[in-house]
């Protein structure tokens, strides 16, 4: 089955201890698609401007993205700069130019409408809401958002919410989003908003998911991936993106969505965020293969399993 | 097999969102000796003041703990004050007082100076490198430090690392330790510093294990065990150094010292900090049973193994 993504495409300006590279292809959709491009069919909505050429759109359709839901609008794409300072976890916004992205108006393409899965990058959770009407038939939604539109317009994101079946946010947007210091309970009260899951991102530490009680199979136990122990990180950006292309691109390549598939998929997610970070922009995940990708599985899995 | 832990026994005054208690039994031989006693014989060596009774030494007691290495001076028991703030992670000292530690020099008694494990608690580096020489033909000595030593008394403590198998630290002590902002740098800058592993501990995030190539095994992977998503941390002092006692305690009753050993230990140790910081002091770690602990243990288990 196949997964479609709703989110920025953008062109970063990004600065690290490793280097600066300016306006490098990025944006949510982008590091989600090539994610998932290599467990699934995965097409892309987002909108870009006149400097966004064919070579630029290539780099996902090399992977076999359908980039038919990329709208061409007057003007100049998303423009990201940011920099990573004092901890590879977190970046510093220098510059946010909206460009075309601050009219766009997400319209499912009807060919991709009965698309199973659907992935709500991170936008104004009104468009969340609005794309995720002109899907209702999907099977499996997930969903991402930021501090932004928690503080700005958090009854828009409480009604995104609530046709969200698995939210992916970090834990500072999880305790600001669950109004809770403490993680499991904040955990607790984002699932009270809707999602039958919500996996919680810790940077270098992994990740955990948290089930409602009964969600995807029995209980409500928790189930935590690492993230690998890296030498090296060149560049964060789209580390989250891609972890969310992982997950949703794993899950859409099952048969069904169960726990234990759940519990994998946060693995993918994991290892795919683990590649991206080490180059700058989303280099390293236009030329992986899947054997690079499964061997780093059985790394995060000998990281964390006892015998 | 037994083991030994030089430390200190303390009243700790703890004030967390939780509550306010003062005087509370606390230090970390007793963290640790309570822990470790659930797994194997544990003997204790350290000092204390006028004011500690035989009440308070019938805690360690009650727990099978041999305190014939207990030196009693004139003055008072080490005193520490402090409160969790914005953070569960980590402490705001309020007051010190040394009191009768200032003139502590560790004797170990003659009967147990041929205990086969060895923990070094967190005390002055010039100590745990004079106990360590009245016990030299111990089979693995553990080992932790803080920032104070590591900024005061580094060339003491680089002294002290040549001879300690597994140093036991947090992250920011281990990149302070080992100069480096990254993680999995600084584990290798302090293994070069002597240790054969080094584990260094997340908080909630858990805790990972880095070793030296070919120490205790094969190759050098790392191995992260994860720490339990607990809705209510009450107080979380003494958790550091109930993963010690839990770590070491469970490798002294194995046969042998294996990798396999090693990251089990990793997971107990998580259980026994786990269990103390329900409650305050070290109240939790005075009645559990062995059942309790193994359930747990499946709990961490379900928490991250895939099937």
């Amino acid at each position: 089955m196949s997964v479609l993504v709703v989110g920025t495409l953008a062109f970063d300006t990004i600065k690290t201890p490793h280097g600066y590279q300016e306006r490098v292809l990025g944006g949510s959709a982008t590091y989600f698609a090539l994610a998932a491009s290599y467990f699934t069919e995965v097409a892309v909505v987002g909108v870009v401007g006149e400097d966004f050429s064919a070579q630029h759109e290539n780099v996902l359709r090399e992977r076999g993205v359908d980039t038919r839901g990329i709208m061409r609008a007057a003007g100049k794409t998303f423009h990201w700069s940011g920099e990573y300072v004092d901890s590879m976890n977190e970046a510093k916004t220098n510059l946010t130019e909206l460009n075309v992205l601050e009219d766009f108006q997400p319209q499912i393409p009807e060919g991709l409408r009965a698309t199973e899965f659907l992935f709500l990058a991170n936008i104004d959770p009104v468009l969340q809401s609005n794309v995720r009407r002109q899907m209702n038939g999907a099977k499996l939604v997930g969903g991402d958002t930021m501090n932004f539109w928690i503080a700005g317009k958090r009854a828009e994101l409480a009604e995104t919410l609530k046709a969200v079946d698995v939210l992916l946010i970090n834990d500072g947007e999880a305790k600001m989003l669950g109004a809770d210091a403490s993680l499991p309970r904040a955990a607790s009260k984002v699932l009270e908003m809707g999602p039958r899951a919500v996996v919680i991102k810790h940077g270098e530490y992994g990740a955990t998911i948290f089930f409602r009680d009964g969600a995807f199979g029995v209980g409500k136990h928790p189930f935590r991936a690492p993230a690998l122990p890296l030498d090296e990180v060149r560049d964060p950006t789209g580390a989250g993106d891609s972890f969310a292309g992982g997950f949703m691109g794993y899950i859409a390549a099952q048969g069904e969505i169960t726990r234990e598939v759940l519990k994998r998929a946060m693995f993918y997610g994991g290892v795919m965020g683990s590649f991206t970070v080490e180059r700058f922009g989303p280099e390293r995940l236009r030329e992986l293969t899947r054997q690079e990708i499964d061997e780093r599985f059985r790394t995060f899995r000998d990281l964390t399993h006892l015998e």
